[in-house]
């Protein structure tokens, strides 16, 4: 028998904030607030998938990858710095960083796997 | 043992179209025709995902994650009006828009993971 | 209990090159010298995926998916060159080729799933 997918509903109804499927979780994020900020909207968006992790019963320290998209590569030194005050050091994800066009107000998206 | 991996062939000989591991299905999908707006290429490139799914004996109810690039972020609520009148509303995936440079004269490429 | 992390060490502490769950490794890799063609840092980032595959007991033979990330959307042969020269013709991955912003120097970023 196929494994259960477990969906967590999202902003609109045609997506999901997060999946899950045998041991891996997938989570997407933007900030909910609209931060005017890059280091804000990182913090909100990080904060968002540690409560999608939290719904799937994980956690940051089982995160395997993590692309994060900024809309303007200039500012990834903003990104890192709350990116390295939230990732848990001894456990950090793969990640990649890349420069893509948001849908404004968004300077920040965030993808991630993980292991339940 | 280590678990058969699956391969069906794309457009060229040094990548697939979809690649089959374990119940997880990795598959990309570009229009095969060249349309003119993002509303008939994103509807195109979903019915290939429907197509490589099919060939893996899977489905869109099946769907995990879907990241959609398309080439100008101003249409994005015509890749969206594709995607809602094909999405399974019952399981939607986890998905993420991203506005990044394709190659002409492709408009929109999306990517899923399934699971079998 | 929940299926063992293993990460591998990445240029930065707070993030990892290549990470393995269960049966599937998550690798990351840009050049690491910087050359200034597109076709000499995708030769690089190649080398240093199997670099990463053979440190996780896998090799380019078992790669499910490839995301390749450039910085000039113009240059997309040159990267193919490499590519074509470089991928297991019996066992081509997935892929996609995207042209977002990457860092300076670097003109191209690779991501890849495999299996183990």
């Amino acid at each position: 028998m196929p494994a259960p997918i477990t969906r967590f509903p999202g902003l609109s109804s045609t997506r999901s904030r997060a999946v899950v499927h045998d041991d891996l979780v997938f989570a997407v994020a933007v900030t909910p607030h609209n931060e005017p900020t890059v280091y804000a909207q990182t913090k909100s968006a990080l904060a968002r998938i540690d409560e999608s992790l939290s719904l799937t019963g994980t956690d940051k320290s089982r995160i395997l990858t993590a692309i994060v998209y900024i809309a303007d590569m200039a500012q990834k030194p903003e990104m890192n710095r709350a990116w390295d005050e939230w990732v848990d050091m001894k456990n950090p994800p793969m990640r990649a960083c890349l420069g893509v066009d948001l849908e404004h107000p968004h300077l920040v998206e965030i993808v991630v796997t993980a292991a339940k």
